[in-house]
């Protein structure tokens, strides 16, 4: 008998109080709509900049360290320095999330490389900028849409911007190619866009990494993607399943041949994906190991796997 | 006998006045330091935005009506809509550089996609937001960089993002790539990188577009990059005088043996090329053709050529 998807009915936009959204910037902590940064920010004027997402649960930061890695490695590649150690950010972060009271929250969290020197186009003159958000979590993907799954459209002649080009294990804010892509696949009627790399093979999908379900085991991308931490989770989580996962080079044959699919992201941990290109994806509805996965993140992030408490910060 | 470069002396940072800097954002003009935007635009969140920038000379615009051209067609490519007619745009900037009281200004205008709708992903229910910012015009290149020349490292192992990912033509905010080998070159002690794109062909430099001289004509590269209006005005002013100018395919090696070079844009005209990778090109000094299209530039620009006067608005 085949479990049934388990997913989080309150997280809606409804019942989200974006009255609590705060912003952390310029050293200093505002409601949300007063976060604001010059429009000669350089982070702005040339994407130059990297940003990461973690998400609150039930009041604790899920894999806030595994963020924290992947923001200063980005830093660090991008040369980006902002400006404090990771101790002082880990406190940004939670603070901003305690003062606004909400127990599931998106945190935003960007380095900028601030504003130019007049009359210089150095890059290293400038003052990096620091900022931080936090929203109430909406959960991309509520139950009916979890159900249906979403209906992907394999996007062929818009590629994703390669390796060669950006980086993109760095998290970075050129989303040219995604966002041209999901004119495409609404245009057409599809709910996403799936991106090839340059080479053809599968890639990325909008702020999403996809897995494939083949012969019983994950397959996800390899390389030309972010290396994403919610995918990481679903790898994690199959391992305590018995499910095999591992990277690779998917083609999109592959995929359409695939019994199951799923994308990942922080906000939502997996969205089933049951069609492609029309096409049902195995039955054409989430599959049995997609619905495992996710029923398990669930269940672990409730009994507080992954999760660092928000405590009071030494100000208090 | 060789004509001596002639580049205007005045227009340094020292000079500039960044007080009478202005910004036109929300539908209001003010001080630059206060154009501030939301950290949550999705034109910072994602770099999905388009820009141009005009300059204006001697209180007049140069070639606006190309930049307004440009700027239309890539909000209309990005599915962009500043919510202003091209007659209201024109009067916006008009309007801020009158006010600034400078006569040789940047002008930076900007169309972001906004702000997501809460719980949403579907670009298309942003509202667009129009910005724009006068700042004074300080010449990259002054007399004695540009009679020493730029000396260009021809950065092999980052490449230009591709149209395939991100169409070139459509200006945009896709700078990883540029800033990345910005690094690069200035690491290696050079001044600038020059891109190749993915298929190993001459692409652009951050900001510049590149003109090789080749049997005493002109070569610019004819794909893969942005249609740059100062290649344009250089093309023009090389046909007045006599001399052949064509878009094509070029690669690195004629780039390296061409007679000379030189880079283009909007804060100076165009820029000499001397040196790449540490070899002379042509005899390692500013060319017979590079000094004569400045100079015309100069002229012509002088003379009212491509001129719009910065005009009294309806409102005065």
């Amino acid at each position: 008998m085949t479990e049934a998807l388990q997913v989080p009915t309150h997280l809606t936009v409804e019942n989200a109080d974006f009255s609590k959204a705060l912003g952390f910037i310029d050293g200093a902590v505002v409601p949300l709509a007063e976060a604001k940064i010059s429009v000669r920010d350089l982070g702005l004027m040339y994407a130059d900049m990297t940003y990461d997402v973690v998400h609150t649960w039930k009041g604790g930061f899920f894999r806030l360290e595994d963020h924290l890695d992947r923001f200063f490695a980005s830093m660090q590649g991008l040369r980006l320095d902002a400006g404090m150690d990771r101790a002082a950010m880990r406190a940004v972060l939670m603070d901003l999330v305690r003062r606004s009271g909400l127990p599931d929250t998106l945190v935003y969290f960007a380095c900028t490389r601030g504003l130019a020197v007049p009359g210089s186009r150095d890059p290293t003159l400038s003052r990096n900028n620091f900022f931080a958000t936090v929203t109430p979590l909406v959960l991309r993907g509520q139950p009916e849409e979890m159900a249906r799954g979403k209906d992907a459209m394999l996007v062929r002649d818009i590629r994703r911007i390669p390796g060669s080009a950006v980086n993109p294990v760095w998290k970075n804010s050129h989303w040219g190619d995604f966002i041209r892509a999901t004119f495409a696949a609404k245009d057409a009627g599809f709910d996403t866009p799936i991106l090839l790399a340059t080479d053809g093979l599968v890639a990325e999908a909008p702020g999403f990494n996809i897995v494939a379900v083949i012969d019983g085991g994950l397959v996800s991308p390899d390389s030309g993607v972010l290396e994403g931490i919610s995918c990481r989770t679903m790898f994690e989580i199959a391992a305590e399943l018995g499910i095999p996962a591992r990277y690779g080079a998917l083609t999109p044959e592959a995929l359409l041949g695939a019994e199951e699919a799923f994308l990942t992201a922080t906000s939502c941990g997996l969205f089933p994906v049951t069609r492609i290109d029309g096409t049902p994806i195995g039955a054409g509805v989430p599959g049995p190991i997609t619905t495992r996965l996710l029923n398990t993140y669930y269940r672990k992030k409730n009994a507080g796997w992954h999760i660092t408490p928000v405590t009071a910060t030494d100000e208090d």
